[in-house]
């Protein structure tokens, strides 16, 4: 008897998302997972996000009648979870950013599963070396802008601050080695000639509806900031045409009856239907070269129901891709 | 003493559904409970539905506002749950088959509250036997089309599919013994005439967002599948005037939002206004002679809102028909 | 077809316990419940303890291997709850003394499902009219014996206090019309002498281990208090041989491990065996003329296992009567 | 050392609401509990209310997008929570009207966190004596019109049409010492005149989607009632200008998906949207004198979104006041 | 870059039990998942208990003080959990069957995790085929002794009656072809001499305390019961040196403070400690030739200690094996 | 109007342990929260143990019939929490450390709120600064002995090694800045003539019963570990007569059915009175200058039954100090 035999009539559940088990070789799409909530302000567990969203992945189909497409006929790869040092904020990044750049170095487009949405700053600055002109599609109830949180500068309330900070000044992103990239901090004044012409900004972010003064404050002359809904998302991919994308989903960008388990709930947003078209149309239309889905945090989800649509905005996104 | 003066101070909770309690003469809708859901695929619990429904009946209000109408006046019979044998599929469509007959025989309406799903096919063939003209209008986000679940036939997954066989070759309602009808075994092509002149299908699908691939194609030509939402529904009943129509409702056709408590929550479904409109339109309009709500799954629903949900629609229901 | 037949195939769970649906002239004991819980003063939800006793009694056996009997065989009636008026505690006493001496009237014993432990004093009212010289049995992790809660006399923290008010000058029972009895008001001085010559109280606790300083100072020569456990039951049953005894459980008596769903729960508290032992002792030994379980809250049962031992608990008292 | 030294370092977390710890001199608005659920029909907990509003009040901003405020700048003094008899309806109706009464003559605005919506009584009756033309907008599920619940007149079922009677005859709020205030007792036929003669009530009530007949019928030709919505509600905002206004807020005029946690879900209700901007633009455009939030049920609420809904609700009403 | 590169950053968490990782050739142990419960009676959910105890077993250490030793140095597999046909008893029953046969003709010991307790059935008919003299220990709240349950053979309290069906004329596991085993049926004349001679009986059951009256009336003179504890099992251990024996524990031995999350919570029952020693006995000091653990059910086990508790049974089973 | 006319009405629910409301000057013990979790290895959410502790003290009652101490008598003052960074555990710990210096420099007993256990190490650093030769008495189910925890040095899973490292060698307390204190490091030789010529350790575990095989090994010959339960707690006592003392309880050494309450439940565990008995031992039979109690995770504690028993243990130990 061999293994083989054995396999046959046993299903060894692999915690991979499903069907995304093919090989490296033949996957343009990894997929990983970043199982981290240390600097989460309100209310943790964000780090069970990823393995329940593939735990739970069996709940819902492959097929999708939305696309009319099938996770089978996809090339993603499901890598699993990194393992993460709880407690120590510098090597958690360091380690998503070091996974990023491999997948980023054999071709493949990174795709995060969080955790809190501080890993986005990981994924952010190995994509930004490899993609130096990269802009950042932001939805999220929270602006994310503030200089720090109680005097942390690297907590999830501050994330897109450090990301902006990665992209005109890239002194940040020059603590983690830079295997055979030069380009990393970009010449401002010329970026802004070229699409900035039309619209000024690289950071673009949708739903925000909480925050504290300040931060709106600075904001205001440094991101493109659209309140409470997704408005404008359709011109915005129309101007973005070609330009390479970083993708950020902060799950709490939907309202709380939709989507209860969250750090954070802010009543007051958009609907599974919106971030269904919204996220399909970055997807289908512009060039995404690396995105993330963070913020379920699974002890807040009694019912399941949030799991259940963080699945389904991960299948639709993996579709689209 | 006589128990009449113990029971003038003592309020005998018997578990009917609000006010549900006429005799068997007066009454001319009859509602029965299956606790079943051996067969369910995800999340089991959907047994305690029917019990929990009644139960927290007490929680509304035997008046419908939106209709104008009181349960009190409405000539409804409760008369409990069946008790079923687990793990015994075949007996269990048979025993909701008879009572379903029972009560048909006496000439009420049978309504039955689930449990999973399958308990439709049981209710079905009795009323298929009475009715063999009888349509299916179903509201659902699966389309419960498979021929199989893992190698099963009778399966939550396949039930819709298993309901368009009794309807079209009659076989699997010939298990049951047919006391005094002989007309099981329906002509299709003479059937193609008539209404199917103008609709050629016979079972009506609202809500569907979620199945598989081949489900989907198998039901293309076999059944009217209205994907997400409930468009069409009313020029259909405008179509079936008439007609004898089967309403089975999986109350997941809900969006997760306002009913999370299912055995497969599905992001993207309808607003309760939505449903409550449309159960209202055909229960008001169409000759509805069976009926069925299924799918309820108290252990998922924490806060209690998708038990409310159920009770609402059930009231409504029966006010409407 | 009658309604015969329709009930030969469906199984009306009526909301009884488990196998009590003797007739009134059958039964020996009459089990009722008071749905009742306005002056809990910490978490409330007692009001759906007997409900929720009844309901999952389905989930136990009729049968006890502890005493080789069935609850088919016993002489039980469950009449149901009584519909109580939330938010006016006199009247809810009022009703549930006025039901309590009915079941007296009839030569039966009563047995009280709660709700708070408030709901005891309505019952020892009716028992004490009948058998002035009762003595309580009280098994509890809280004395019950402050003089009022915030003002409130009428509160479960008081409803000991209370009960000895109405057994030592019985004012309080004057309040409700006492059909035909003529001795509510106790000769005290008489009642010393007698087994009170042994024993100098009246009322026994048990189990005791939380309440304020007063209170304890209070009860010191006033009742008699063992703490903690239930040390000295066998004693004290071997003591009041023939004295007609009403028995009152309040289950927080258990440790919260046990026991996790009741309103005020106390670390510290007895085992399941320890309460089953003791509870059986009392009823088997004693002339037990009246009883009540109480304090089940629900809401904090998540699991469930609070109402299976509720459950238990009551099936052995209801076997050892 | 001093206790400021100690106090540097630490943050001691007082119950207020989120920065509502301005002096009573500074306050123009003072914040108060009122912990009461004894009257509560269906699923109590509402006593767990506002402390839960205060608790989770931190998981908010302060700032408001939707008005560009922050609560920073308000004059709010967040008193903390009456001490409240559980079981004595009338102490505690009398201890919330005594409250309110000294909060009114210090010439603040009284908000009031329930509790059950029984409170809103204690309020406007003081109210109503410095404001014998107060009007009030009603903002529920339920009319609570009825008589009486149960034979229970004081009951959260049958508040608003206590304070009609306190409107029309005064009587009720008699029962208190009316500290200098002479003109409790309204002339009627003189207020039928003025706004009166456009709309000729005097309690508004909006998003009513629940009820017995009676009540209904009874409410019919006596109170506004808006079905199921807020329409209109701006129109009588232009009506009701210059004109003294009591708001209550019962929360589960919202949808039960968006506002799980409350006694009496209701299905069928109005969006978070809908309620932040009816509240918003009554507190902005009128002249509220009194308030209230009520019916928060944190036991039901295992997610924590309608806790957080209350938050959002309070602060926006908060900052339009 | 290649595949090694991306997995030594990465952590893929096959869901493996704690270590358990080892090549089949080297393992010695060979543990797989029944995910099953279509026949429980009372609370469905155990499917997911097999699932549970891989994902939970990385919150405790692989390393046991009790006993000193380390899954890292055991021969353990985990191979996964079967996909197994809900709503098809007797499939089911035949792939367990079947995976528990290639286990054992690789001579590998089967540790099955339930699901339910039928599993048990399957397995333990493939192992009395390899092994016709193997005796059961059977720990275990209920006898699961009936002969059916509302009419169902295959159910989980008909579970070890139908084993002893097995046992003693081995007709039900003639339905599953014998590949290469003809002593399927044994000669109990014969059997009855050897330690039979001593003990008459070939199934212990230990730590019982619930049935009907016909179950434990039956069972008297044909299993050997121990009720409500352990007592008398290492007597047992010394008579069974050298025999071929199976133990199949339901974790609902333990008292339902210890261990929630099962379906049909049993109070009074044994300690986590009574159980280890137990356990660890039988695994020490008999000739265990399969094994399974079973009945634990996530969906009421809301703070995980029911799942805790199992993971730390089943680590010490495996290192006592 | 005063503010004080408004605060005799009002009941301002301070967040403060059940009476714990003395001056400064008046307290010999200063009770502080330090919500941080941010290196829990499982379960997240002990952030929020301080301030369930306080919120739900108002549920036991200040007087102890164990102790026949009240409360109300003891000089008990408790500040609040601190408001701690997280995902900074150096600044953190440096905020426990300097608050706990500042308590003790006013010649106060610091006790300490966890959050998750690496609190102590911010406590123990001040506690060691001014007494040198204290030593730890350490009850917990796990270890916390190891180097390092995925390469995290401040590590909840490392905090009694971290301790251990600031007796012996004074290094990590050099961090913070001694005001007035030379003696932080100790000479060792010299210490371990003294008492420990009788008792070598000077970290004394009890109930330890889990941990990695290194962590046991290591620990052999450097720290007393009692396995199990708390065996040898009373020679200790007499062994440290004198002798300052800083103990700390991680809840977490109780078994999970007494406290599920906690990020990483360990079956096995102590009882309550176990836990009480120990700890009332040490607190009045030695000299303990500081303490601690952590690891209450409320997220995890859905009945609130190990909240209740945190409040207790804290209240017994409070009253023994």
């Amino acid at each position: 008897m061999t293994n083989n035999v054995l396999h046959k009539s046993l299903h060894p559940k692999y915690d991979a998302f499903l069907e995304c088990e093919k090989s490296l070789e033949e996957a343009r799409i990894v997929l990983f997972g970043a199982p981290f909530d240390s600097t989460t302000s309100y209310r943790p567990g964000a780090r069970f996000g990823s393995a329940a969203i593939r735990r739970e992945s069996y709940g819902i189909e492959s097929y999708s009648p939305y696309q009319d497409k099938d996770l089978i006929d996809c090339p993603v790869l499901d890598c699993g979870d990194l393992e993460l040092p709880f407690g120590d904020t510098d090597k958690v990044l360091a380690q998503i950013e070091a996974c990023t750049d491999e997948i980023l170095q054999a071709d493949k487009i990174p795709f995060l599963l969080g955790g809190e949405h501080l890993v986005t700053l990981g994924a952010f600055r190995a994509v930004h070396r490899k993609y130096p002109d990269a802009v950042i599609i932001h939805l999220d109830a929270h602006g994310d802008l503030r200089d720090d949180y109680l005097g942390v500068k690297l907590s999830h309330a501050c994330v897109i601050r450090r990301c902006r900070e990665v992209m005109y000044d890239g002194t940040l992103c020059d603590k983690v080695p830079q295997k055979g990239t030069e380009h990393s901090k970009m010449d401002i004044d010329e970026a802004k000639q070229g699409y900035e012409g039309i619209n000024p900004h690289r950071i673009f972010q949708f739903g925000i509806r909480s925050g504290d003064r300040e931060e709106f404050a600075w904001g205001k002359s440094r991101v493109h900031t659209q309140l409470y809904n997704l408005d404008g998302l359709s011109d915005l991919v129309n101007q973005l045409q070609g330009k390479p994308v970083y993708l950020t989903v902060d799950l709490d960008v939907l309202d709380p009856s939709v989507f209860p388990g969250t750090g954070t709930p802010e009543p007051g947003g958009i609907s599974f239907e919106e971030l269904r078209k919204g996220i399909t149309l970055v997807c289908q239309q512009l060039t995404v070269v690396g995105c993330d889905v963070n913020e379920l945090c699974p002890p807040y989800d009694p019912g399941g129901i949030s799991t259940a649509v963080a699945c389904k905005i991960v299948r639709e996104m993996l579709l689209a891709l």
